[in-house]
């Protein structure tokens, strides 16, 4: 256990726009209001998950919808907060923690607020890893739990409590009625027990992501390569830099798809990265030869500052580097592929592990 | 208080496929349904609201969705149980008692297979008098009273409770709900109390609806006009009798819209009654004169036989009367217009009384 101050959360921030992968939404305007309710609360107890005991009841939190959406509008504050307490309201429990369902973009910030204002400690980890665009891509469903009821929450004080067979059946009926409240909504997922926690979470990442955030920062200050720092960091590899000379971008049902293309600089002049985007960078292929593919990390930030840049905001003439990492390795297996893998999002290509560095 | 038995339930029927306007779904699916479980069960008890106790906890159900999905997917019987069930469990009260939504379509039977499987009375009446297209289109609403949570369930074991500020909410973020569900989806409203139905529901309409089917069977049976005996049962008015000519429907978010066109025959020959229907028939019009408008009943019958033609199965060629009847009265209120009235539906021009008879 350790108390996260105000002052810790702008490195969280932009470490979770990093491990975002390009989606998860803009995490600062969610940083903005953790830093306030933190502010006023005094500090946050972030608890590992050995720390629980057997009553421990996790609740995890997002927003969901589309990206470009979470930029226009501004969460009230109080839509976690009435997931959450309609959550509990359905399943007759009252939550003891709070954690992020990804610590991708503005959805590591989530669980701060109401973590905050409740008076709740939080878990130091995630249910992904990275930030997935679909509901059933959690590793709790990758090991087999019933992940429902789930809550949906609106900034009208309109909620919404799914009970479903299975969570893609959750993210089929729950999708339109986010689109239906106003493009977003929370969302507060079932309650989890510890050990329930302990064998499908990924453990650590709310920590990763301020190591990450404070690397790029203290680079930065120090200048040196904020790039390079964030590569070590994370344990990954840059696998292109170079300027945006295309970007291809469209809302479809609750989601942005497109590409983008990059134009090398330095040793990758004259070469072209193309990166296909669904809220997440999900494929990189440089020519003909498929570089990164989701599950795996594939992370474009601005090549000077190494600022994590979403593919909702992406545009021409950003000079760009694109930073990929290692998935949580419970996403490599084959049902782990089936759900997330490229070809479940219809690039016509199997999952190619990450070239070593 | 009187038995019910699966004898009855082909009047009702027949009666509330009249009062249906043309919308709610075809009844005799659910007519088959209540009656296999009356059989099973033995008589059902019909009660009168005025013999309701002050503990009564009465849950209108109903089916929502497209009417031409209705008649292709049976209803697989579990669905109304599952979201009564669900609406008992988030509210933490098990119904006494259960009604119909709407005295319309299958929507008046939608009670009487649950009620006689978990052995529960069905209160005589409805909350529109009729039926409607829409969720926020209840008598209750139309007297300020907060209809929340709605429960959906669709036959494959999935719930949602919905709870808004608002009716129009609930249409607005249920709806889409009950489209991914496969189009159509069972519903339970919030638990009423004895004093708040006894102010805003329709009495009596499961009886009225049961005395017009058995008067168009007695017609037909007696060879007496059929249309003539239902219209004097309703207190109606027979505007047309012609040939379907034309009709134009297509299926739009949940809904059917469309229009038909009748040509007189009689003493209406050379002259064309046109009908505008959204799931239900809702305006009414010969040449340039307006003859009926929602919220008044339209009701389209065979000219023979005054067997009720939904607007999902309209076609070419038909030889049909057109009877139709004053709505409840609270619906030709400035509220009511405003929530039913014709101008609601798009329609350019405000409600005209049914002519006197």
């Amino acid at each position: 256990m350790r108390d996260l101050y105000a002052a810790d959360i702008a490195d969280i921030a932009r470490g979770s726009a990093f491990l975002g992968s390009g989606g998860g939404g803009n995490p600062y305007m969610g940083q903005l209001m953790a830093e306030q309710a933190l502010a006023k609360s005094g500090p946050l107890e972030l608890v590992d998950v050995a720390e629980l005991t057997g009553d421990a009841a996790v609740v995890p939190v997002a927003v969901m919808g589309t990206p470009t959406v979470f930029q226009e509008r501004l969460l009230a504050g109080h839509e976690v907060r009435n997931a959450i307490e309609a959550l509990a309201s359905a399943v007759g429990r009252s939550p003891t923690h709070l954690m992020p369902v990804e610590i991708g973009g503005v959805n590591a910030m989530t669980p701060f607020a109401p973590a905050a204002e409740i008076g709740l400690p939080v878990v130091d980890g995630d249910l992904m890893g990275r930030a997935f665009p679909e509901m059933p891509m959690l590793l709790p469903v990758l090991a087999g739990l019933h992940v429902s009821p789930t809550a949906l929450a609106d900034d009208k004080g309109n909620v919404a409590i799914f009970d479903t067979i299975d969570m893609a059946w959750t993210e089929r009926i729950a999708r339109p009625c986010a689109v239906a409240m106003g493009g977003t909504a929370a969302v507060a997922l079932r309650v989890f027990s510890a050990p329930e926690l302990s064998r499908t979470m990924v453990k650590g990442s709310i920590t990763l992501a301020q190591r990450l955030g404070r690397a790029i920062r203290l680079a930065r200050e120090s200048h040196t390569d904020p790039v390079e720092e964030a590569r070590r960091t994370l344990g990954g590899v840059t696998i292109f830099r170079g300027k945006v000379s295309d970007v291809d971008r469209e809302p479809a049902d609750g989601f942005i798809r497109g590409h983008t293309v990059i134009d090398g600089t330095g040793s990758g002049a004259g070469t072209q990265l193309m990166l296909w985007f669904q809220n997440e960078y999900l494929c990189a292929a440089r020519g003909s030869s498929v570089m990164a593919t989701t599950p795996d990390l594939i992370c474009v930030v601005g090549e000077e500052d190494a600022e994590p840049i979403p593919a909702d905001v992406l545009r021409y003439g950003l000079r760009v580097a694109v930073v990929c990492a290692s998935c949580d390795n419970r996403w490599r297996s084959p049902y782990g592929l089936e759900l997330v893998g490229p070809e479940y999002f219809g690039y016509g290509f199997p999952y190619v592990p990450l070239p070593s560095h």
